[in-house]
């Protein structure tokens, strides 16, 4: 079987080609072969070109990745040739005074699948330090979840949730879902908003409460769920001005908004809420390692449907399908690209 | 010499008349001789009638008090006629879940001379509970800034700040002031940012590092504060939307704005801030009672220049000037008004 790649070209344009000779590794590098990369909205960003100014075109991207150790460069230890592993795509460069000792969100952080080629081919060389070791018996398909799960894990963390709390969450996308899931297995009580009626049908068959923000008052619907208390964490992650309105409303006294969201633009937030009710807001970006270890103990534990969240697995070969599928299907959640045909 | 007390009467009226007989003291209530009451922000917006619905007219009005006990109702223990206290101006009422155990914010808070009657009197009942009592040799003059001292201690506590850290106070109003102050005296390295020129001066005199957004570029200015690191907290006392737009500019990764102004309508917010730089922003609303006991060891040890941030003292009877004067002079800073000319 042929190995390849798949190269963004700029203009909504996928091309597939067979993977040059592997150069030899570097000091500190691993190669892997790519078993599943999953597609995240950040990549769907640069197929539609909005992020033509970051990428290197031709560029390979993605950086959802589950794969198998193929060859160990100069320097590394810990790692064996035929491991199953999961990347940490994160490349933290100089600390600066500015980072706070926070490397994962430093200000030379590099994001490996966007700053740098990324994991769209069947053989992708990385930094050894990015790898995380699967347990074994640990589904490939599944290991594709573990970089949003692991952003579910650390938004979850940061809200600092405790057994028994109530949790909205405003989107159910897959990281919203995801956040869901996260959130429920660490004892809170959770009810998600979302417009879309087929995601929440799926998100309703996962066993959560939720509501429609075009159907129902979602202040309502909460003062209900909370019989009148108010939650104590609102993640944000549905990145729409609606939702920052509603988000302060929703919470009682000292209780705690989680950003997840991405949002370009500034928008009104109800700062009087904040005064009024002390609330907090908690700004959460990508992951920290011991998000990923417990992304990774979660799926080992088989205790989430994460299976649920995958719409659809196509060969790499169909990479161009697949993004224009998921423009198409909006209802849609993960889909993942089955790098080498050979690791199931 | 007659006691007095001042009336509210609406549309910026105030009328001064005799204190009628004094009633009884119901039990768990203290009556106190007011030595002087400052003029808070919010008696202002009063004098200004925006808050008609809220207040009784004609009504006492006044929530910074210094005192001394004359007389202890039933069922009051630990006071005695003659000492010297100052009055935590808030009422709980019933706990309800929504307040999460803060009953210091809690859903049917009352504050003390707005939804009940003031200390701009000469004579005042409050609830025991209310009391903190002062240090012998505590000016009463000085006592009656504990109330807003307490306001910017509960503020820099909850800003979680370090000594060491660069914080920067958005507006050097007196609430500003006293937070860039209490920050300071905890060992962080002070910048405050104020758009009035006199107040620009005072702030000055007092030691602190200042920039004008008039004049100068906040952010580049806070940039070469910190040798580029930016602020650990910013403090937004400010109430304007220039502000809130600066906010999470000046900050480092993980950094902490606390949001202590009061903005009556929903401004625009940089999430992208929160989200990218994992900040956080934390609502402040009055104090806890260690507020109030941390605010009174500041005003024993002498170590603030609090007199400095005393414009002028006026008597009781001359309520009506005070009230235009501070209208006529936005450079002022804290007007005290004396309630018992007896007591200095
Ligand atoms: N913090 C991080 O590190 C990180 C990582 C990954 C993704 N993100 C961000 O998280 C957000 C969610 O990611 P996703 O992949 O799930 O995106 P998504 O677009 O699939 O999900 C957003 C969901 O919000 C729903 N929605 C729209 N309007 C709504 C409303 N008024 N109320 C409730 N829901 C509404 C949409 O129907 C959609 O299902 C995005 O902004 C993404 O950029 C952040
Ligand atoms: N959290 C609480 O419990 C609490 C308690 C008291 C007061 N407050 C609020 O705190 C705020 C400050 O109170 P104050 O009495 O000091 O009010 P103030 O109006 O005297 O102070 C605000 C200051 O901000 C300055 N300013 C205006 N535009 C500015 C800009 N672009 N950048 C920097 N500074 C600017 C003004 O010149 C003024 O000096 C008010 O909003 C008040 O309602 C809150
Ligand atoms: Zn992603
Ligand atoms: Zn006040």
């Amino acid at each position: 079987m042929e190995m390849t790649a798949a190269y963004y070209e700029g203009n909504k344009q996928f091309t597939v080609k067979p993977l040059a000779d592997l150069p030899p590794l570097e000091a500190g590098t691993v190669r892997l072969n790519v078993a599943y990369c999953g597609i995240c909205g950040t990549d769907v960003h640069i197929y539609h070109g909005t992020m033509d100014q970051r990428v290197q075109i031709p560029q390979v991207i993605g950086h959802e990745v589950s794969g198998v150790v193929s060859e160990v460069g100069p320097e590394v230890t810990g790692f064996q040739v035929g491991e199953a592993v999961t990347v940490r795509p994160l490349q933290p460069g100089k600390a600066t005074a500015f980072d706070n000792g926070y490397t994962h969100i430093g200000k030379n952080l590099k994001f490996i699948g966007i700053d740098t080629p990324g994991g769209m081919q069947a053989s992708w060389v990385v930094p050894a330090y990015t790898l995380h070791k699967l347990p074994g018996g640990v589904s490939l398909k599944q290991a594709a979840l573990i970089e949003p799960l692991a952003v579910a894990c650390h938004d979850v963390r940061l809200s600092a949730s405790k057994s028994g709390d109530r949790a909205v969450v405003l989107g159910g996308g897959p990281i919203g879902v995801l956040v869901a899931l996260v959130a429920r297995h660490q004892g809170a009580e959770v009810l998600v908003s979302e417009v879309n009626p087929h995601r929440l049908e799926l998100i309703q068959s996962l066993g959560f409460e939720t509501v429609n923000p075009m159907v129902e008052n979602v202040v309502d619907r909460v003062a209900q769920f909370t019989a009148d208390a108010m939650a104590d964490v609102v993640f944000e992650v549905s990145g729409v001005a609606a939702a920052v309105d509603t988000m302060t409303q929703l919470l009682r006294v000292r209780g705690r908004a989680v950003m997840v969201a991405i949002h370009g633009q500034p928008k009104p937030v109800r700062l009087f809420d904040f005064f009024w009710k002390e609330l907090q807001l908690v700004g959460a970006r990508v992951y920290e390692p011991e998000d990923f270890e417990m992304a990774i103990a979660l799926v080992d534990s088989g205790k989430l449907p994460l299976t649920r969240i995958i719409t659809e697995v196509l060969p790499l070969t169909d990479i161009q399908q697949a993004f224009e599928r998921i423009d198409d299907n909006p209802s849609g959640m993960k889909y993942l690209l089955h790098c080498n045909e050979q690791i199931q």
